[in-house]
């Protein structure tokens, strides 16, 4: 930004002055001697009034055929006005058009999703798109403060992998100087080795899954954030996460309530995200499936539909607990009162968003999950490093994870989870 | 953690109580009718004295018999205590031995650093592996917190990439449902995008080049921020960069003393990091070699002795800018003045460091720019909606790309970027 220019978000403080602006043309109206250019800078939006008795005629000749998304500076008087958004307006004083835009692609009228996604790199500039990632900023932001001033330790997992943990059908490959890397699922097992050195750790990255699912809940490449602390039964982690929810939700709340207005999301409904969650067992939500008519047997894990009806009982997240060990990975310990339930959690999100985090107590009896490793058919050498951490000083210990773009679609109220990321990566879809 | 205990860094507000520690021992010393603990609990390292003559006799048995790295229960008596580290001393009530360690692999004596890689998992227990990880964590904050605090919104770029920017040789491929995806080595096409709508944007993540170098200062997988300003030129990147550079040493330096200290690290060099920084044109450079008698030639990059060589004559970071445009990418602006150079920049760290900052202003004409991308063989079609940037509202930009590990290996002192990230991927190395 030139050093002599004011960005939009600050306007508000420059009444009666004269400032200029550096941005693009977002709309323009026009009443034949006053026009109204609505301009954006990326900070904020402010409509500008250019009144044609007031301005010498080649400035106002620019104002009244400038396009959408020309880059423009703009010179005008900053006035208060109540019914403006930013709570200004700017009465035009010079316009100077630094590139002008032919034919910009993306207009006021409805183009269809993958006209949109072609052309995401200008999409990111709508209102809606805009509003959409700077609330995705602020939940990263969140997630990461929160558990910074909990005490947590970011530590981040390694992208390449050496072994499959868990079957290599939804792992991407590649050749890493003559050996096989795999792009990482999930931090969980490093995140296990770091615990144990920092007691309370987190890692923060993006993840990969080579799934062919095409629904408006999977994207290939995604963010989780995923804490791990020594010491830490499932009882534990649950109410870790209930207060971690209520935390980054209620920051959200603060920081982007002009957005999530942009976006029509019903605040209410995340005003009410307060913990204690309800919690409900594994077997108690089966019944609750059977009993609403749907074909769900025991020992399964929820599907999309079953996850969908269950959070009709709900105005707020809930927990469903104590799977059965055969629906989860490896490493989740067993429930001591059931042998055939694990510990472990996931929350669902109301509204029918369904799960939002991942989370459980982990095997920490080396025998145990030596067992457990065989059981799975896994190759023990693999998991050796592993198998270490409880070689040398185990403690109970438990995490969770939590996917960015499921949770930010639930928070922002988005119908698909392909808005909620700067270039989603989907099915079919690597560009641009 | 158990809800009834005391994190160890916590300890300093409880002298004089009766507390629960968790945790892991660290080291023990013996003499006859003491025992002195050395616990850690992730959060901070405190000692424990058990008397064998106020102790019951197999509670002090525990005490002279507990080995490296098990993991314990200690409860007993806060005491203030000036020459400890954390300020404290507990006076050993009792201990838990919940799970043994039997020969803890890492121990006092020398290790090599093939056998230390081999045990990551463990060896980020160790006190200095442990510092320069919680260094790392405040960096990594730090730059997040300053760029957020300046107005920049996170914008994350994609991992997997349809199109190999400048070559294939370096890049890591993988199959996308049937089509070639490469992950990315640099968010900054797409930051350009994401400026483009929020004006001032970044991305921070993992970035991956398959470089064949086995030196101190190359990862294969390794971090980079990467902030991006629309209406910026190279002169206002250049101060950008200086001012974020003060700011986030400034801000290790304040939260991270004690670990600095740990690590031997010369602080008075941290505080000299002021802005403005020496500011040096490829051409002063390039004769500065000559003059200390090295076989320079003008057009070249800098190799690791120029860097080192450059490096002696400051005490603090210092700009090189102006490079022949030959050696940077096709998406450098050229330098009105001299056809020859871009308008480019990298910050070189002191101490023999070298680069830790690349930057510089991006061209932002359409018909310049496809003439590059001709120049440089690339497939045009693959830019298109780069191109797009410049075909719909181009404006100046600049921006800058900071590797976090070569950063760190700087501010913390470190010979080899290997112990800048909880687990190094080498050549030859993808494990643990």
């Amino acid at each position: 930004m030139s050093r002599d220019a004011t960005r939009i978000g600050a306007l508000e403080a420059r009444i009666g002055e004269e400032v200029l602006l550096e941005g693009w043309l977002y709309n323009r109206r026009s009443s034949g001697k006053l026009e109204f250019l609505l301009v954006r800078d990326g900070s904020g939006t402010v409509q500008c009034v250019a009144a044609k008795a007031e301005l010498p005629g080649d400035v106002f000749a620019r104002c009244s055929t400038v396009t959408q998304e020309s880059s423009v500076r703009v010179r005008g008087l900053v006035r208060a006005d109540k019914r403006a958004p930013s709570g200004v307006e700017l009465t035009l004083r010079d316009l100077e058009i630094l590139s002008p835009s032919h034919e910009y692609p993306i207009t006021p009228k409805e183009h269809g999703p993958d006209f949109l996604l072609n052309h995401r790199h200008l999409w990111i500039r709508s209102q809606q798109q805009h509003a959409i990632l700077r609330i995705r900023h602020t939940l990263v932001q969140a997630c990461r403060n929160w558990l910074d001033e909990e005490g947590f330790t970011l530590a981040d997992a390694p992208i390449f992998t050496p072994s499959a943990c868990e079957g290599t059908t939804t792992l991407f490959e590649t050749e890493y100087f003559g050996e096989k890397a795999y792009l990482t699922q999930s931090g969980q097992l490093y995140n296990e080795a770091t615990a144990m050195a920092f007691g309370k750790s987190y890692c923060f990255g993006p993840t990969f899954r080579a799934e062919k699912s095409k629904t408006r809940r999977h994207l290939i490449e995604f963010w989780m954030v995923e804490p791990e602390v020594a010491f830490a039964a499932l009882e534990d982690v649950m109410r870790l996460i209930e207060r971690f929810i209520e935390g980054i939700v209620g920051r959200v709340l603060a920081a982007r309530r002009v957005e999530l207005q942009i976006l029509g999301r019903d605040l209410a409904a995340l005003e009410r995200v307060k913990a204690p969650f309800p919690r409900l067992s594994y077997e108690e939500a089966a019944r609750t499936l059977r009993e609403r008519g749907l074909p769900f047997e025991w020992g399964t894990d929820f599907g999309g539909t079953d996850e969908t009806v269950l959070t009709e009982g709900y105005d707020r997240p809930f927990f469903v607990h104590r799977f059965p060990a055969a629906v989860k990975a490896f490493y989740m310990k067993r429930d001591p009162l059931d042998e055939r339930l694990s510990l472990s959690c996931d929350l669902l999100a109301p509204e029918g968003y369904g799960e939002i985090v991942g989370g459980g107590e982990r095997e920490d009896d080396l025998e145990r999950l030596v067992e457990r490793i065989g059981e799975h058919r896994l190759p023990q050498e693999a998991f050796e490093w592993y198998l270490d951490l409880r070689r040398y000083g185990s403690v109970p210990h438990s995490g969770f994870g939590m996917g960015i773009e499921r949770a930010l679609s639930w928070i922002a109220g988005i119908e698909h989870v392909r808005e909620t990321i700067p270039f989603p990566r989907m099915l079919n879809r690597l560009k641009p």
